[in-house]
């Protein structure tokens, strides 16, 4: 008998590696933040001592969802903003509300609620954009989360940076902080590329391939973005991008609405990867990323909620069935995408895609025991013809039972671990009443 | 001081009438199952004294959400018949099973699992389409919940009806049955016009007229349907379901997929209503209902999740927000459909299309105290910029605490007060073993 912290066994448990795979009454072990085995029930109670043994007899275990693209601190704007398209939502209606607000504290305060209500929906790790980054990963391991953070790259002054290079030099510091974090990762997290010149792309480009990290930015976000960037810079966004030497597997191209075949073709070539924001294009009307012929041409596509002022929430369970839908309905296709790729699109994918896909996003030994467990016996939900289907089509994330992240149980029991929600609820409605004071539009 | 049963206080209350109204710090009185008064909360405790007092401090009151189509006994088959287009889903995957299973039980457990769903979502009337129709009335009745029941109209046998007139005399008995009856309306739904012949089309056309009772059918559902109907009458459905004079406010026109703008004219001319089933129009591939366009002409557009084996769930709160985020992003709009809009044909709109909107589908003195109540202090769902957006795109059925319905708390403290639960998931349980166990395809 081997000692084990944790032993967690349910009635299905779907490791998302092997591709499909749904174990019928397994169990996961861990110990010291890793998974040690999946493996049947019968055999783990055989093989392990457990500290801890967590019995779920009508749920599903899955890695920890991945949130591949938000802006966190975006939480506090949740509703500010309604009924508009991207640029005058963005221009218009939140820059100002951003430049006058945003602090550290508006930060870390944005940060801690999106982290509680991510880790209450099974998600386990997320990659973030947002000034203040720093704020953004002492929030993140503060509350025992596994993040990707943005080292935020944009041309204009902001009260964060004053240039291109102060950004590019204070990321770097950042990286140099948490190099070698058990959860703490780094990504270059780039404004839409019309807004930035030439030489900070190629300077950006250089570092990341240096590095080797992800470099994540809209691509094709919207018709506006592809409009912007051919009066600025005579090339579409992703034309450019290739000339200047970031076709690559380390480009993330944020939302891809707005995709011809020949940007597919490209992005195919290069081994770059998608991140699709289904929720947010939809309610900004910024068009839809063809998913699924993205799939079928091998890009690598992960699921983003984008931040809750376009959203309106931080919910990948959602985003995963509202991919789901939207892949069928649009293309008139069902089973577009199936519930099985939107499952990976969620974990091992997302992971991938932020360059953590060889220690998180699946269940296999020796990855961080980052999962979650959902409860499938409600009456929305049951009886329980397909489990994967369950899960997406008829879950809701408050199903969500149990969230660990690298072993450690930050959800359970309807309560979190390292975040005091009391406190950060009432820092939100503080930060809303101060906001809505001052720009109007308040509900009272 | 005057005494009521019940007297609710929240922070938000959402009327629905007049439309938009968004009350801070209001009150519902209820007695006798009808509510008396929405007013101040100051003013409320000063002018009632309620036999039982709901303190909602971060909670939003709206009248309880009405789906306005639904096959409730399906959700037996959630997730059954998966990645498939209608003709398929229908033909070679969900009949042969219905027609070997079910049955008065297996009607009865599926309808109550269903209503189990929604009370616990805040629905609080459903339009249901299912054969034994007298069965989905008796469990609606005991389990205190509204409902107008589908008198079905089919062409060829069933179990239920040898012919045409066998359906519509039961039909007629049934309606006879619960004349005056609190709580189970009942209405006509016909199977898809193609399936029908021109003179048991009359037949129920003249019934209707004579009875003024609504008659829903699917309309334009999806492209095959409008192809057989070509085929079969040398007609689109609804040209032909206006030639034979169902051209009047009592027409439901079900999911309207396929409208093309004289179409909407016809619509439009002769006050029908639609019901919009987004989720499943989506999962099926069978298009989307021009839902903002439909508005835009005046025509009545309500909700309806469509049955559980193709949605996968009966979550009304969810398809508001699909259908909001559709109306946005393929229209290329933003805010092509209000979260205003999305309450009102969540509710009233959806009671006006069943015949009920003079007695339920908003909160006015003297309606139906049909009503639900939702926790809005949710990391997920808070600070609320804008309570009807954090309604519509923020929250999960899942934060609804109370569901009235009639004046009765069917829902509260997370159990249901009419209905079995534990039972009613054996029940699918054993229904889920014994289908896959005959047809194949079981988790196990």
């Amino acid at each position: 008998m081997e000692p084990v912290d944790t032993l967690v066994c349910a009635r299905w448990v779907l490791p998302v590696e092997p591709d499909g795979t749904v174990l019928a009454d397994h169990a996961v072990a861990m110990r010291d933040g890793r998974i040690v085995a999946v493996l049947p029930t019968a055999a783990a109670l055989a093989s392990y001592t457990p500290a801890e043994l967590v019995e779920r007899p009508h749920h599903a275990i899955l890695p920890g969802l991945v949130n591949a693209h938000t802006h966190a601190a975006m939480t506090l704007l949740r509703g500010r903003a309604e009924n508009l398209a991207l640029a005058p939502w963005l221009q218009d209606a939140i820059a100002p509300i951003e430049r006058r607000w945003v602090d550290p504290e508006y930060v870390r305060d944005g940060t801690e609620l999106a982290i509680a209500e991510m880790q209450r929906g099974g998600v386990t790790c997320f990659a973030d954009m947002q000034l203040w980054p720093e704020v953004v990963a002492r929030a993140a391991a503060d509350a025992h989360m596994r993040v990707s953070v943005g080292l935020v790259v944009e041309q204009a002054a902001s009260r964060w940076a004053a240039d291109p290079n102060e950004y590019i030099e204070k990321g770097m510091a950042l990286r140099d902080d948490y190099r070698g974090d058990a959860l703490v990762a780094t990504h270059f997290a780039l404004e839409p590329s019309h807004a930035l010149d030439d030489p900070t792309l190629a300077r950006v480009r250089r570092l990341a391939d240096e590095l080797e990290i992800p470099v994540a930015l809209p691509v094709h976000e919207s018709a506006w973005e592809v409009a912007e960037s051919l009066a600025r810079h005579g090339a579409r966004p992703l034309d450019r991008l290739v000339r200047l030497g970031f076709a690559s597997p380390l480009l993330v191209a944020v939302h891809g609405t707005c995709l011809s075949p020949a940007d597919i073709d490209a992005l195919a070539a290069c081994g770059a990867a998608v991140v699709h924001c289904p929720e947010s294009n939809l309610k900004l009307g910024s068009g839809v990323c063809p998913a699924a012929d993205l799939l079928s041409r091998g890009v690598r596509v992960a699921l983003g909620t984008d931040g809750a002022a376009s959203n309106n929430d931080l919910d990948v369970l959602s985003e995963m069935r509202t991919a789901g839908l939207l892949a069928a309905g649009v293309s008139a296709r069902p089973g577009a995408l199936v519930a099985r790729d939107l499952l990976r699109m969620a974990t091992l994918e997302g992971a991938r895609v932020l360059g953590l896909g060889d220690s998180t996003g699946s269940l296999v030994p020796g990855k961080w025991a980052d999962l979650c467990c959902i409860n499938l016996r409600t009456a929305g939900s049951w009886p329980v013809h397909d489990v994967e289907a369950a899960l997406v089509y008829a879950c809701s994330s408050r199903q969500v039972t149990d969230t660990w992240v690298a072993g450690r149980r930050v959800f359970a029991a309807g309560s979190l671990r390292y975040i005091d929600e009391e406190s950060v609820l009432e820092r939100a409605e503080a930060w809303r009443a101060r906001i809505d004071a001052a720009h109007g539009g308040s509900q009272d």
